[in-house]
């Protein structure tokens, strides 16, 4: 295992060690096509510098094959996160995480369990979408009050249009592979957002929910005064 | 040129003569791609029959050579429509027809003057798309009194979810080619809308005002008592 | 658990109380994407309302897991539809469904129970599709007499224009995911459908039986004289 | 200019002289993105050897500069194609070309003109499209009676899907650019065809009626016992 | 179970008894999407016309259920095809059958079953694709006696071009979803045969090889001279 | 002409008067599918407020039409831009607007007077792509010290994910339509950036310089304390 | 089993026998959709001759099936490779295979364990992708050293145009499959590669790192000075 | 104009200047989006150094422009490249240039420029496409001889394959826009290419003559012993 102060290299992985200082936060772990023994790896170079790591798209499998190596990990069955804290983050600010639907509850939960890793207060709302808007409606005022807004939602994605045009905050737009037929697992909802006529809004990846999560914590960390 | 009870044969076309009795409305001539003299030949057909004509996506240029031969011709150079009335319909009931957006008022014109000309009364709301949704929530109880609804919208098409999320009549939505980048000529307001969540939406091709318009006076007249 | 007038907050979902004074009928529990414990907690609260309760997309394994506690439960395997009676609706008109092929039979059941559920009466005319045409010559003079017609097809979707082209009321076209290569999973039949020169027809999502059985139940409740 | 018993080279043209021992019939020139100058050269060439010719996609400038060296030569600007008849080859058999509508006509005389050009006797059934379907029937009997039927639609293309369920010859189906929207430009008559449940039709590349007309012939010469 | 001279009516499906006499071969059966029960009572109303049958994409524990009611019928593994002889039909004349590679052989199977099935003489020629052409050129004389040629071919599928080049007679070609990456599941060979330069080639959907084997025993029948 | 409080009805158009109030900042004018005269009424309307306004995708001849009225109008010709400014908004912060080659400036320049006329000081980096890396590396220094970046390019589009990767502030990423081929008018480089591995960019419409401009200077002014 | 001096038929398969001859390497076999007796065939016959053989995309099972008749066999499960050495080639020069991710190191490994095969010496660069610019910077001298670089690389697969921006030598991009979302199973990263405006670079189909290692090869060793 | 040692910052471009020293060529100016003004100082830069510059896809318009500042500047009208040669580069070794039709002669004419301004003797081989095979077989034994084949073909690009499949080595494949239909604007080409089981070719972006040329150049040196 070579280690010069810039990344660890693990032969089939090199691991940015100067992530944080460079780009504010720690690098994060992209679980899905990862064997269990590379994740060990990985996880065992990071808490040797006693750095924070965080996992995305991680398995049960793997979430209990790396709990019996590190007691401390906590994981989200649902957002799929897997999070090893060696140093606290203080949260400060407000980031609001909004879901269309139920279905689309596990990517906005990768965004909200991202948004609080990296230091952000996290407000959940979830199944507030356009066909029965009254619910969104009564929420908005409280919405308004966030930095920023992660807005997720499949099928037709209308809910994030409405949103953006009912605020003076940036809005991070998920589509998410929820729907069927022509949904085209998410492509219908990310053509949407992306032809939205309501400036200030602004688009990830299909169930990217953990780049939304990271971006909403950046512009509110930077809004709350932090520039770390 | 042959002609027996059920059509007329001039060639190139064949004028379907029976299509009222058999479906309830004459036949519409679609003239995109049709010359001038075929245009004359046809309507010469349907004014010997004294039935009522109506022709769709027609140019300046078709319209003034058809007006020196049947100067009673009318002409919507919005909606590309021409209408050569021999036999008035009553217009009963009422259609709605709303748009996003200015660019979209082209569609929902084709789109009203067919209802119209195939009997029904039109009331129209344009520009009340989702980026300042009080402007429709302003209209809204205007509205919900027509029998059937035609929404009409192109980028991200999220009207049409809204409307139908609001109303309990049949909502006909109509995608447009307005747009550009991954609007992908209507495409991405096509899959809004058939993806839409607000159930009692149905969906046209894009820019096919005449289909939205001609389905809506269908149900807007078997609403009003008229079979016909 | 909020509960005020319009909607039932369950955290995970909100449940949208006034859609039935506000659309006419109630609220469809979309169930793929929910687990058994969601759906326990979705009914129970409709229930207490003593509304009536359809839920779509339903496996066996949650239609079981229901039953036990909803003794009164109905369940389709077929067009996976459950549905839940706690005021009875008197069922009006008539709504005829048609297939292409036998491979279509479960979405077309999932549009007739939906109408059914909602208050239309149903004919069903199945496997009648364009490659024996004479079957559907057969039975066209019935199927005329209903108020509206469900045309479901998979493959190249062709009898739907061939019904519109033979009847004076609305059409619904629900393409189906029946078929292979190139049917892309449906969308060989929807292109068909969107582009097909028989006005009169309007078009739902791939598969999408359920909105199809709605808007349907909508339009003939309508015409037959319920404005409910 | 090399030339050897093979092929005739013109640099930027290789004109393949055996054409007709191999394959039965003589080269065609596809003029779309040559030059005048370019065709000159090719025609001449041909000409040289006594052999007849047949160009297609042929602009009217292009005519007009090879009528002035060929004088006998043939131009039909429907069908964009151009022909030079040095050895007169007897018409025998029948092949039937059908089209939905009046806009698939070009394409369907492209086809025409090439399966007369090839050998064949060609009848024409123009504007016999699903919408009024009593038109394709009443024509239905005097088509059965051709060796080969082709068939060319635009928009929905269900025409051919119908005309193959009722007849016991080959049916070879040509999707058309007729449309708009969601037409994308033939590719939904495409999918139609090739998805057709009717089996005995196959499909050529859109608006490719010199690849239906050839095979048709091809088809239509070996079934009326001419093996050339 | 209705039944009149035109077709049997089991509710689930409507067959098409005047097929034979209408299109002169009789229907088969597609099987992918029917269930053990369908199949079997599907297969008893042939059987009491003394009918032939074929069943396309049968698996194999359909087979076995069938098997146990019909022992006699027959079933290709490789080609997933089921038939069951009521009436023997002569074979005449010979189609010819080939593959680019050794994947392509379950459809070339399914093509080369049903031409069997319908009166064809058949010779198989597999794995002589375009990376090692000269095993093409060792066969292709004998390839070119047959009335009519299928060329089946996966991946980039120029087999089919190069086929159509060298032979006087029609070629069906088959595009198979063998290949991975942008294969898309046999759009790229499907897209290589389309536009084909060389004429006289006519293309089916991927992996259609039932229609391949339909439509060439219908041409090699009536070049042999037998209208039936 | 209708006028509440909340926006000015012109028929074509609604004029969403209360959107700064609500959103922070006045609405924009999407100009490519608007005639002269109706801009003409648009512009009035908003200088009887004594309202900023800014037009986008504006053409020469539009330009030219509002110049004749509107004296003190200013007009972009490369970002096709025009500005009426009736009130002056005092620009904080700073955002950068890199491009990754000369063709992409149009699409940058549009974004950098957005984010100059909404309130932003803005530095240029035009021509840093890929190809020669140094390019960027010699500015990044600089490029580093705005609060949000916007990351302009087309073709590949790669340039975005070298700069996020580099830099602690979030990056706005535009696609653009240059290019040929496989680009596919922008896809190529959208499809880039919603994959991109750098965390904390998020994407806009192919060629949607306005949106990117508009969220920056929205993040900008945030993050510079300025809550409007 | 036929054999002449060119091929050799087994029936389902037609070896190439003078493929070494005429293309400088001998047949490689595609394992996926051939049996495990087709195999066993197929490597017999190759074996008979003295040959080299490699199978791609070879299941563990096929392995161990294989493994009990050819006990020199070598199997890497990570590249899916198969090997059966019955001539040594001597390795020479030297080509780089780098990826962006762990994720791609399957690919990497097809590709690395083709050149070895075919006669080169590889160096392995994994895990050097754009988020961390710096670990390929720390690499990139020692990469420039090879005759042929091979860059694979998913999700936005900007690593390639970044390293053929940085060398002189031949480039070629593999494309994988690794990602989500709008990745379309590579389909995003073959984009970015062909629209590369980093000159030097070529591309092979998605996941095909046979292809990558064998034109490596080709290349490296006709640098070296053997044309073999 | 600020100028260091590496590049040249002409504003709305920055001239990689140690191009060469990095990549051993110089590089070239894509004209397609740059205006007369742009091209005029950009080539006067280069001219500064005393550097040989390539213009591509340059118009008679552009090219006329520079003629009059730059009297030895060359054009080639039909592969619409420009050169002015600064320093002779030795041509070496040979590439040979294939075309499938004559229409992709101008692609396959921007290949060849370019291959001869880095440095390539180059022969022409033009019009050998698959429909008469016979003419690439009697070139097939001098296409050999070449170090490396660039192989240009459009429609259904399969020329590609069969001269992989006869050589010993390397082939870029370069599809082209020409076709209609299905062709899909060289989509259908490209796939085929990718696609294609004969291993050692790799492939380029459509129409991309350019860097097929460049490539070629850069292993045909390299292949003649020429490390520049």
């Amino acid at each position: 295992m070579e280690n010069n102060k810039r990344y660890t290299d693990l032969g089939f992985a090199k691991l940015d060690m100067e992530r944080t200082k460079r780009r504010g936060y720690s690098e994060a772990i992209y679980c899905e096509c990862k064997t269990k023994e590379q994740l060990l790896e990985i996880f065992q170079a990071f808490k040797n510098e006693s750095l924070n790591v965080i996992g995305t798209r991680v398995s049960k499998e793997q979430y209990e094959y790396l709990k019996s190596e590190f007691p401390d990990i906590k994981y989200s069955a649902q957002g799929r996160i897997i999070t090893l804290i060696n140093q606290e983050i203080k949260k400060i600010g407000e980031v609001a995480v909004c879901t269309g639907g139920t279905g689309d509850i596990p990517v906005a939960e990768e965004a909200a369990l991202t948004a609080e890793f990296y230091g952000s207060n996290v407000k959940r709302y979830y199944d507030i979408g356009v066909s029965g808007i009254h619910r969104l409606f009564d929420k908005i005022d409280e919405i308004r009050k966030a930095n920023v807004i992660i807005a997720v939602a499949g099928m037709e994605g209308a809910l994030c249009s409405i949103i953006t045009g009912l605020v003076s905050v940036p809005v991070i737009a998920v589509p998410t592979s929820v729907g069927y037929g022509t949904s085209f697992k998410g492509l219908s909802a990310l053509l949407t957002m992306l032809n939205s006529c309501a400036e200030g809004m602004s688009v990830v990846n299909i169930d990217n929910g953990f780049n939304a999560g990271y971006s909403a914590n950046q512009i509110n960390r930077l809004i709350s005064g932090k520039k770390e």
